[in-house]
């Protein structure tokens, strides 16, 4: 359980520091027979890159990713999907000021606590980097899932405390602006707020919302591998990730049992909810409405501002990090809290199959094999 | 991962139905010589024993854990634990109104979905009765974090709206008030609520706090399997809880990182942090100071309103929860979450002994075995 | 990974010590809908039940099981199956002469080693009485590849050098000899040699072997899960168990490629083999013809002659083990063996499920849900 | 558990096809503050390498291995190391012959009605290729391994039917000649066939032992993860690997209690056995004397006689299959066999560090962190 392998049945294994050589991710127990080239994984990968917008860090990545193994004739073939990703700007740092010193709401120090000592340069593997694994791996996911019929959304939907309006809400306006609201007019303000942080040295966080449709009733394991449970863990173990809600989530925790609760109702023959406080989870198992998660990300903390903070000789000093940060991450987060999503999803998709007998006897029947 | 084993060297797996012959847990991976008694792990589950206020079920259970394995004169041995409980009032409801619909809020329709039928006496292993078997494996493992000098406290932060107010935090209030709270005046406020809410057939919600002390930095493994990581799946698996935070939480999303970063400090020739707000987590890894979760709990489904629902004929109908259930579930919940709790942090810190090359070198001398 | 949890989609945990209050285990990951009662269970116990014939321990234990949870109206729910079987004859023994010294043959020494203190009552963990829990949760494996129309049949093949000559070979004759032999002159003999070596207070060792029919072609993970590594794995793990080989095993050493590999024929428009040296695996997945696996069992350890030994003090001392022990272990192995069999087939037929996108995509069309 | 990744706290993850671009491995779980170099991995995957003399195939590869993540400044950090070989002789081979049909003793019918189609070039994934990951990997524990203490010695002990003789026995003779016999005569006689072998284009098999000394008492999980159960699965997951034994393995099931138990000795103020018939391995657990374990290899199936097989089409035909190949692939599988032999034990001494609380207490004193 070294913490680089995730998933049972799609299982995928990341590895890769900031700036080593390169990164990448394994993937085993990806189906056979899917197509599968290097551009669909691309896509994914161009939404996480740097460099996109000026409110991103102006690292020199293109982030093109290569397939080592897995497929043959542009196909999957059922054994591991070895997927790289060189490191093209990995030689051009200075570390010298980080190498010796904790910084601030970064894993400097527990890296140190933890091994002994750390990879420093660019923050070695605790770097927000170390998602472009994750990202290749959400297309893989992400294309079976659409296979299947599965649409996953993801957005921005607070940037430093500004919401969108859910009147407002355009989903093909997410990727017409930087921040990926689909709120123009929030989208607007929050692109105005960003500039003054950035004039003031500072950096704000925000909010990510998923909603995930059409998947069937029945995913999800009960008691510890419920559905809500593994995407809480796939979602926070996103680096900047705070907080984590299922439907209303917090909110329903002000809430009464009969507010609270969803009603069933028939609907042209089929049994659908009158509301959905929950997100589409009940007792940790999907109930065939939308999945609704939200993810609350915290400040990017590398910040410009003089900072107190202690050496690795033990003394107090004071630290301003030099370069240029993303002020926000919350935007090129949000593909990332889509992959994990993905990854968790197609993981318990596959685990559902062998739920009822009945139907394990007539997958394996002979005529049908 | 069919979802009722958790853990990875500190391992528990729980088994049983509300109203089956017993529920119960094993647990495998207990380290040898812990002195440990019934009435060590009895402790625990007195604190979720139904009936023990006007604001609980009523059902009669005196939840008397027995030890089948795992112990020899008195100690653990290092092989599995197994622990049962016996159901007392098992016969005596009448399921008919639940057997043929499926309640607002409930696991009923899931269960059907994903098996096909379900047991349908008292929520079945959907129960908030699973928990029983969470909590034995929990005080085995409060035990042990207990013997390390690792302090775990639990109460209820909010229930109905209405919080503790941080400068009337008493340790000693939480067991002396029905709800739960370290706050005498807001338990008062609460326990006139809850009146209120019964009368109306209604039920509320609540946040519970978790604060843990004393953990050695280090612990929590990079990426997939970070502390917070699987701290919010502990806690999000467990029926009720539809969010869970970290440390500020939601609120560091409308944070700027100036405020929002822990600066760190020499203070007595130790590092310290200047403030809190990561919870004492940074990387997904213990920093050494107070870990912090909080988890959002639904108000109780089970209400005696009329609720609109269908039934597995696939007809509308009304339906009226009979029986008298929990208006709140928070208080009974505190130490579910503290077992949760337990359980994922005893696990991490097994799995943190290996980190270092240095000490494994150390602790496999021959004159160290 | 503290070992008495073993699969990963159809996953058992076992617990419970020879001289404790009860055995049992947990299967978890059982699919719904498959009609269990507690006499599809007992028919396994009772094959390798103590006190069937003279050759077995006299140990007076009917050996009873009895469902816990996970089952509904005589159907399985999907929810973990706790199966307990009490030990009515735990009081009886007198443990002095074993308490305080290291049986040679036995864990005592290593247990010791591993934990500081073992429960040194009849063995504990570590006696041949721990299989029980297996071969309960192998009733309920075998019923669902019986379901699937998977047949396996495991009987003694040699017993003290003994062999079974394949002309002689008779199904039906397994269950009509103490020895469980399917050839009733090499049970003779058997029996015969098995009194003069209770006289003189000897055991002897022996072969089983299990086949297994009618396994469809794909089942087993290319490298490290292939079917042939994991009923190694499943079949090691039985205590007296000291070697594993499939198909020709360790005869094929000393084979030759013209004579080792099996050519491949249609007969009848169906593709089959025209040997079987490889027993019905290549590169780690069943080829769909009979799958052959042999397990290597060691003497009894338990003899009545003088031992040389030492005790827990480090002085060297001559031990007599009083009582009577069976001076065979393979008739009771048997089940045991194909128990293993059955659990591991279960747990990689669910795996292999998901090893094409296009049956996914129709096992997940709404039309067959 | 879709089969590439082996190992819990120490994990290794396998990729790559014969003929793909790249083979690779993921170690997750390796200890920070060990130096590691290419080099270090280069010496084992030399042993593996083709070419190296007349009885192994002429591809033309030097597996160079590189190291893309998981150290700084030539230690490892704790993170997921990845390593990489490139295929150099990937474009070469034609495969026209191979695609269409089934070679008989190879994966190829298997790995098509599995997956539907297959990476047909060399064998792809089920390819003797594969095993470079692993050794790999095996080069990284080992030499954790011999940090502390822990030796291994692998060598051929039959081939072909010749068999060493233990009096010959020269440890330093193995790497002396080219099957990796520590009996120089044996070793000759051995060539002397295999010329005769090649000349009638066929092949042999044989036996490799593996001895591993100076492991602590303590080593194995009771019941499902023993050592030797462990051992065995790694072990038998060696594609051409039929059968595996321990200590005395088969020849012990044909002998007595009496002669087969090991007794127990003080020498020196230390326990010892008088003997070792079961390989060092008692109940599953080290004892602390030598571990013994033995595997029995096929012939290689690649032969260039003409054989009955089938096409995908479903007809009868004869192959000859072209090209060189390994007339004994046992040589080759000596650094394999004793890779897989150290991932293994360094997962289990890994969890091992947990089995008594005593020293877990110790482990996490403050003055020893």
């Amino acid at each position: 359980m070294a913490g680089s392998t995730y998933g049972n049945i799609f299982k995928i294994t990341t590895w890769g520091e900031s700036h080593g050589k390169a990164l990448g991710v394994v993937i085993d127990g990806c189906p056979a027979g899917i197509n599968l080239s290097e551009s669909d994984i691309q896509v994914f990968l161009n939404r996480r890159k740097p460099g996109q917008s000026s409110y991103t860090t102006q690292r020199n990545e293109d982030d093109q990713v290569e397939i080592l193994s897995g497929t043959f004739e542009g196909k999957t073939t059922g054994t591991p999907i070895s997927l790289i990703i060189y490191n093209k700007d990995h030689h051009s740092a200075d570390y010298s000021q980080i190498a010796d010193c904790y910084r601030p709401g970064h894993a400097d120090f527990t890296f140190d606590s933890k091994y002994g000592f750390r990879d420093y340069r660019g923050g070695g593997r605790s770097s927000g980097r170390e998602t472009a694994g994750r990202v290749a791996a959400g297309a893989v996911a992400s294309k079976i899932l659409s296979m299947l019929g599965i649409d996953i959304l993801t957005y921005s939907k607070e940037i430093g405390g500004v919401k969108i309006n859910d009147e407002n809400f355009d989903r093909k306006e997410i990727y017409n602006n930087p921040v990926y609201m689909p709120d123009k007019a929030a989208a607007g303000i929050v692109e105005q707020q960003l500039k003054e942080k950035m004039a003031e040295k500072n950096s704000v966080g925000g909010i990510i919302e998923c909603k995930i449709s059409n998947v069937p009733a029945g995913i999800g394991e009960p008691v510890f591998d419920k559905l809500d449970a593994c995407l809480a863990k796939a979602v926070m173990s996103i680096g900047a990730v705070k907080g984590v809600e299922i439907g209303d989530g917090f909110a329903a925790a002000a809430s009464y049992g009969s507010t609270n609760n969803d009603g069933f109702s028939m609907q042209d023959g089929k049994l659908t909810k009158t509301s959905n406080h929950a997100g589409g989870i009940l007792g940790g198992i999907s109930d065939g409405s939308e999945i609704i998660i939200r993810a609350a990300i915290k400040p990017t903390p590398s910040i410009a501002q003089t900072q107190q903070t202690v050496n690795r000789q033990g003394e107090n000093i004071d630290i301003n990090i030099k370069g240029r940060h993303d002020p926000i991450i919350v935007p090129r987060a949000v593909v990332v809290v889509e992959s994990m999503v993905a990854v968790t999803l197609t993981d318990l998709l596959f685990t559902a199959m062998t739920s009822k007998m009945e139907r394990i006897i007539d997958f394996w029947k002979p005529e049908n094999r």
